[in-house]
């Protein structure tokens, strides 16, 4: 699986230019990931840059009518291909956007837009990315109802819940497979089995699933995925919205008729291509990929927990294999100190050591506001005010994980200490 | 300033794979480019795989609290600045979008929505870019009046038709500043002073100018701008829209509050820092720039008038520097023929002997429908029917024009003595 990882020269331990401390541990992989070296080939060729400096054909617009035109446009429809089995559903289904976001919004707004007629009552869940959030909050402000499902102490929603929720006028419910600040993983075969074949389409933002995880959203019975690149070691600025044949819905913006007209833009050829590759490597073999992430998370858990007495996990148990995603661990620190330290001071004493993480997600890292999905656990202040969240991604290495223990345990017993002596 | 594309074993001349024919002369640039290897370069850095297969920090999401986020997130600002410089405008008046095609849609759609109380009246002409027309459109759908300008035979709309044009209730006036098709330049300055500084705003779509020629867009008062990366050798799926201080815009979707909410999404990082380096390379020595694409126009359109007497240029004469932009070429064959051939026909010969050209616009290649900037002009069907355009960009050799003349020279030949022999 990382054979390709680990090609010679590859060393992540050298620091670069600039950036005086060397990033060690990158367990952010929730927020973003380092482009795997193959998918960086993908794109390269792709661009018209080959390794050798060729100019060659597959960076032609995929819109022109010559065959390097073509050529560039069968890059594009494979691509296709390949989301669409990951999902199990069919090549012209797929279409792609600049990322989760857009794919979100395309999914949300684009489908309010297409069938306004019929309802203007949509389901969601307190802890949603923000993106579901804005795009459910900017129709509420056109008159659209929003039902905000809360969550259990695991981050779950349960189908009945969504099934009493169901009004006539219900058009669309629209949550994570994953939670992309605890992993809490949505049961999302029971949700659409409960809303049925003539119910709302049910639309899944499945970028922390997707290539982590098994994602048969067509078979399901799902309407609508989004999915994003950049989240599995692809390149930043490419995700793909799946739609569902005969599920509508209008495009947020116009122009040249591209991919249906449903999203309209020169294609990212490139991006594109890379997205495939991406997946593919991920998804190779995905048992295994699942097994890879979670060995790594499950390490990183029981290894924190011995060294650090009190150590409590936010949301799913990470042991359970159902509802804790793979790659996730959010963590309490609270009662590892004995008085309180802020996520931000310890995150950024770990940054010190070479250590990157988070204290919620990155789009609202530079927020003060405490991250909603915690408030939606029902956690106390003191606990959200000192969790963090430690992600693991396809390159990461079990040395990695060995040394995030270190710096973590010597970051804590740190401010442990200094809070006792404190309280003396 | 080309320096940098002729780098040791860099040949356009060899075929790769599937590629059965191989591309020696590419100009279509007005559809795409291919990307520079420095863009490339920069691009990779950022993707986290340096040149030696190093994990480096500026691969971050730019919304982390850590250092490398920090990094990442200097990385956008400092592209910001050399798009505004390329304009004459602030940093923080640039918006990172995947292509121009959104950010004509952001200027236009999210202007509309938030000046709709003010008025609902806007000035077009009759030759934008599909995404301009198409995102018009829309807006009469939702109840909008759109004045549709038409044009002289070069192409050139007058301040004075702007005007004319111009009710209590307009609140934009959007054009390009360089016609994708035919090439023409719209005198920007003077509609932006006959608009005045408190009449509506102007929006210039900039794709086909930045880059190759001057651009300052906020020293002439224009409100709104729209830019493209892949058309100067950066890469595709990234764009901006430039977005005076002052003047207000809605988002067309909305999420984690990227770009002051503006345009939310992880920004691609590597794809803006490709932007930045391509903008570089252009404007490094920008009056070289023009002078290398124009030189490399007006060689193919000497040349060719010489080779093939009857040839006519479309929309602006070629060599008024100040009416034709420097790098495309749209002529019509239909005098050098003694009978009726499809400018497709034309194409695809062309192709078969390695020369990308393109009949109309790539965005609509592949529809039957006549170019709307062609008939536009007033053209007669037969010359429309018979049209192709020719575009250089920054990595074009004088080889590539001088090969690309023997094979225009040999197609329409070819093709005059088939029609000849049908006339007898």
């Amino acid at each position: 699986m990382s054979g390709h990882w680990e090609s010679p020269g590859f060393s992540r331990r050298e620091a670069v230019k600039e950036d005086v401390v060397s990033l060690d541990c990158y367990l952010d992989n929730a927020a973003t990931t380092p482009v795997a070296p193959e998918v960086a080939r993908a794109m390269l060729e792709a661009m018209g840059v080959a390794s050798e400096h060729r100019l060659i054909g597959s960076f032609a617009n995929p819109s022109a009518a010559y065959r390097w035109g073509v050529q560039a446009s069968r890059c594009v429809d494979a691509a296709r291909g390949v989301v669409a089995t990951t999902l199990g559903g069919q090549a012209d289904e797929v279409v792609f956007t600049s990322g989760g976001t857009e794919a979100n919004n395309l999914a949300i707004l684009g489908l309010a837009s297409a069938l306004r007629r019929r309802g203007r009552h949509l389901i969601t869940t307190e802890v949603e990315h923000r993106s579901v959030l804005d795009a459910c909050h900017a129709l509420e402000e056109e008159g659209w109802e929003v039902t905000r499902l809360p969550v259990d102490d695991a981050g779950q929603v349960q189908a009945s819940q969504v099934q009493r929720a169901l009004r006539p006028d219900t058009v669309l419910c629209t949550l994570a497979h994953v939670n992309n600040e605890v992993g809490t993983i949505q049961p999302i075969a029971e949700i659409a089995q409960a809303l049925g074949t003539r119910g709302p389409i049910l639309h899944v933002d499945g970028v922390q699933a997707c290539g982590k995880m098994p994602t048969p959203y067509a078979l399901w019975g799902v309407g609508l995925a989004s999915l994003s690149a950049h989240k599995i070691n692809g390149p930043k600025g490419v995700g793909a919205l799946w739609i569902r044949a005969g599920v509508r819905v209008r495009p947020l913006f116009h122009g040249g008729g591209q991919q249906g007209g449903l999203r309209p833009g020169t294609e990212n050829v490139p991006g594109i291509v890379g997205f495939r590759r991406a997946l593919e490597l991920a998804t190779a073999d995905a048992t295994e990929t699942t097994r890879r992430l979670r060995e790594h998370k499950l390490r990183l858990w029981r290894r924190l927990r011995e060294a650090l007495p009190g150590l409590a996990a936010n949301g799913p148990d990470p042991e359970d294999p159902v509802r804790a995603a793979p790659h996730i661990l959010n963590v309490c620190f609270e009662r590892c100190l004995s008085g309180v330290v802020r996520a931000e001071v310890l995150l950024h004493r770990m940054e010190e050591h070479g250590l990157a993480c988070s204290a919620g997600s990155a789009c609202s890292a530079r927020r003060p506001a405490p991250s909603h999905v915690l408030v939606a656990l029902r956690l106390g202040q003191g606990c959200i005010g000192s969790s963090l969240r430690f992600s693991v991604g396809l390159q990461t290495a079990t040395a990695e994980i060995d040394r995030a223990v270190d710096i973590i345990r010597t970051v804590v017993s740190e401010h442990a200490e200094v809070a006792a002596r404190w309280s003396r």
